[in-house]
């Protein structure tokens, strides 16, 4: 069994980098699992507990937390093949002080007690932020967050835009809006004049960037300021709009979103390609899919329009990944991002990391973004990523002749960290 | 040259695993070929033949098939690359006691008399299966076939509905289920009893599968009562509709269809993607292409509309293909179904069961089917299937250390037999 | 640190194949750089330097060349990752005595005098020629090109025809046409006459290929004589026309191409995919980009109606590329052609080739073109597409029991010579 030394090598020296994740879903506030349910209530292993036969039960609120530890592992082995249950067996070792090579349904009690234990240490968030080799991480932050109680240096705010661009005609948006902006939008000027309120205040809370997850149909596009100005005076007197002009009023919304970027230099993340509630019987935040047929070219307008912005952009399947190195190889202002949900096991990171590795500069690629509800899966995700790209670094660059090894261990940092501390100035 | 000892040892004991084929062509009738050109006569080997410039006279009915098998071989080298040859090579080293390396026009007469003594032989159906080490292979059975003469435990009955769905308007087709069901469907009710009777019989006669190949822009979604009994009674009475109504007609009956695979609790094959006829010129099967612009979110309606319904679903692209991965891991009635023919060459079998290994929960994957329409083709073609899986499981799995080798020779045993025989109740 | 010696033995083997190189940009009357900066402007340099930060001013006509080495080298290190920077250093070495493994700004003074050492020398096209074992390579001619100065049988013309096809209602198009045939096209008749002087003009000067790029949403119909008539005439007399008038005028100016094509016995290129002027504010030829969405299917009637002429298609995705597989296993007429641009990188090539050299007939297989713009990136661009395929053929073919080592050899001697000799008929 022949067995690749220098990728082993590679990746040992790979781990030694510190990591500075530019996306993740934490709440600084409880960044790490108090116990084994915060961990296995991951909607990965919710759903493809789900998808695998259990019912929905035992996910209900009222629920005893034990026990539903104890259900979602029952279906552990069904899916110990996957990247994910791969994650969680990681997590188990890594933290939890588990020994074992399996982990099923009679390993529930001991993982639920020695996640307590590990857990309710004071210094817990400390400990994995270390272990993790972690030099900051990106929040998800919707707009109307206080961004208070937390080390920013530490946990960096992100403006969360999707409420704005597709439902700033429901009175709920509206409302949050007009109550931390003192601004009741009915125009376009108000609407900038909003915006510019909000971006002062992610700005001054040391906010990074301003992100988006968009439809595989979005096509953004400016509209004509007499267009606006009636769609947001009509939502303003009406509420919810016909679906055409909500579709019309995303766009406006958004390009507002892009010009406000680009005055206050934050970058604008481009999460393309999700279609919500696609399974509307799945479990929460289980129920989301894609659909193929998107093109980086119904953003060619956007990518034009705004020279000075940088768009780090994710993508959903490897045809997209395909336009996306070609898109950054010729775009300045496009920098792939990470590699994202569907796209985020090891076949598929292997296949457009390569691309990548091999045809967009190395100064434009954000190599990768936990997407992490809590700071435990910050490590096994990265691990994940960083056994592939040593092995991709080995093959096509290290043994093709590239580079040397040196070489390669300094192309990976600008991967894992510096790319990222550039772009986002952080 | 290093060789790949852990993919050799795994690839044998693989191959110990006795095979359920849930899809093929074969005829329980005459479920062996009688000559070299019932194997020859294989559409991958006219089609290629043609394709790289055999004209088409020898596949008249009427040329003399020993000319034909030479005329066919005689354009072997041009095609002694493709996967397709692969099969050939092995069916005549495997069955014909050819002892060669390659294949030429040389060895026509040889392999003609071989295969005449080999396929004379009383026991030689018998010897097949045996040799292939097959438990049962699943049939494709027209919906008035009468499902008699043959061991149904063996060659198992499976419900094909494409002219149904697609061909319900001509008066052909519609007499044909007249025939069988005593039913002169006019309205929708009349065509729920008549699919009634069908599924009836099939289940009598142990069907565990119904099945529908689907041109890429199909997207079922249910359709009106009124609309449809109007157009079934329109049909009924002045036969072809327009192709507007064809296609609602369509959407209509695979509703219905769908409806009764819940009521009897037969599992849906769908194969999406494929377009009939695209080169009109071509050797008789061998004119169907896809188009890569095809998506799953076409079948949202569906999935959601039968959670009781399982859908093993086939593809015919590495792009369709990550959808069906992301499907099949958050539906838990979505099931990925083998490799489909022109996906069924080791490089897109490579990476799409890669990915479908890494991320489907391991219980909703069929490995693989034969898709063939003589026995013979049933062992090489998952002797290729094995070979590929071998080395998958040998480096994502076990020396990625996910599964040490009795657990990768298990999950193997799932996709070549246990998955099946579970999800099919065979 | 493992080593495949079998592939590089291959690699080694498939060196001395001789090369026809069938598509490429090179002037035949300044077939060489004559300096430095000849090899630096190639878009490839320009655009990456671009993406990573690089400002254009240095891109002006009137700047030194000499200062302009300078600052796209001083640009490389952000590119040194990339297959492109690869062909630059493998320039470097083979053709400029540069001993070093990095280029930086530093080497550019010792590099641009060494290229004037060189390229000045009176036999340097001969030498760069042998040097790269090239038999012949394929020029890109305009169709008003006068095909006079060199020698045909080492410099092929192809004939070029974008323009015609989407361009002909402008006046300089029409104009360029009237000059070289002596017709003022105004119907049909005359645009059959005027294409009839112009192929024999470039039959008559060695060409042996008619080529065209074509955008994503191109679909090749025939037009109704009538319509072509007064389109044709409308534009004579008012010059340009609508939008959609000008699709309806390329589709009949296409497939008048394509009788041309036919009766002239020459096969049409197919370059499919590419939208021109995505980016608008990039650097000359650096504009380019494609969407994944287009289809095969889309010419469905071209490769139906003309089974006499030979389609080499290139495409510009891998989504692409598998139906471009299953295309040409299906058509006699269609033929794979090069790994083109965006997918002319090794992580690119090599999933491509792998499926094309699985699938389709060996004898349908153009391997690849240089499409190079001077004569030094032939071998470079050959270097990196059979070091790929060394490794393919090693993986797939030899250690796969396919075929033995000079079978493989035999293989890519088809891919590199032998196929578009025949094909071609050069």
């Amino acid at each position: 069994m022949w067995e690749d030394r220098l990728a082993r090598d590679l990746e040992s020296e790979i781990r030694k980098i510190p990591l500075i994740d530019p996306h993740s879903h934490i709440d600084p506030l409880r960044a790490t699992a108090s116990s084994l349910d915060d961990i296995l209530g991951y909607h990965y292993y919710t759903e493809l507990a789900h998808s695998a036969g259990m019912e929905q039960g035992p996910l209900a609120a009222d629920f005893e937390p034990r026990e539903r530890a104890r259900a979602i592992l029952g279906h552990m082995e069904r899916i110990d093949n996957t990247a994910q249950y791969g994650w969680f067996l990681d997590i188990a070792r890594s933290f939890l002080a588990f020994k074992g090579d399996r982990i099923t349904q009679r390993d529930a009690d001991q993982l639920w007690d020695a996640a307590q234990r590990c857990m309710s240490q004071p210094d817990w968030e400390e400990q994995v932020f270390r272990r993790s080799n972690l030099e900051c991480v990106f929040l998800t932050n919707q707009f109307d967050d206080p961004l208070e109680g937390f080390d920013t240096s530490r946990y960096v705010p992100c403006l969360r835009t999707d409420d704005l661009v597709f439902h700033l005609d429901t009175g709920q948006v509206r409302q949050r809006l007009a109550s931390v902006t003192g601004v009741e939008v009915g125009c376009l000027a108000e609407l900038i004049e909003a915006f510019g309120k909000l971006f002062a205040h992610f700005q001054n809370h040391g906010a990074r960037a301003c992100a988006i997850s968009l439809p595989p149909d979005f096509i953004p596009t400016p509209v004509e300021q007499g267009d606006l100005d009636r769609l947001l005076e009509r939502s303003r007197l009406d509420g919810a709009l016909a679906a055409d002009e909500r579709g019309v009023l995303a766009r406006g919304v958004f390009w507002s979103l892009a010009t406000c970027c680009r005055e206050f230099q934050l970058p604008f993340d481009l999460m393309i390609g999700v279609n919500r509630r696609v399974y509307r019987g799945g479990v929460y935040q289980g129920q989301d899919l894609f659909d193929q047929r998107t093109s980086l070219i119904q953003y060619t307008e956007l990518f034009n329009a705004f020279p000075d912005v940088t768009f780090p952009v994710s993508v959903l399947s490897s045809g997209q990944n395909q336009e996306l190195v070609s898109y950054s190889w010729i775009f300045p202002n496009v920098v792939t991002n990470g590699h994202w949900w569907y796209s985020n096991i090891p076949a598929y990171i292997e296949v457009d990391s390569r691309a990548r590795l091999q045809a967009v500069p190395k100064t434009k690629q954000i190599g990768y973004y936990s997407d992490a509800y809590r700071l435990e899966f910050v490590l096994p995700k990265y691990n994940m990523y960083r056994h592939v790209l040593a092995r991709v670094l080995a093959d096509d660059f290290v043994r093709a002749g590239v580079y040397n090894e040196h070489q390669a261990i300094e192309f990976a940092r600008l991967l894992l960290r510096d790319n990222a501390r550039r772009i986002f100035q952080v």
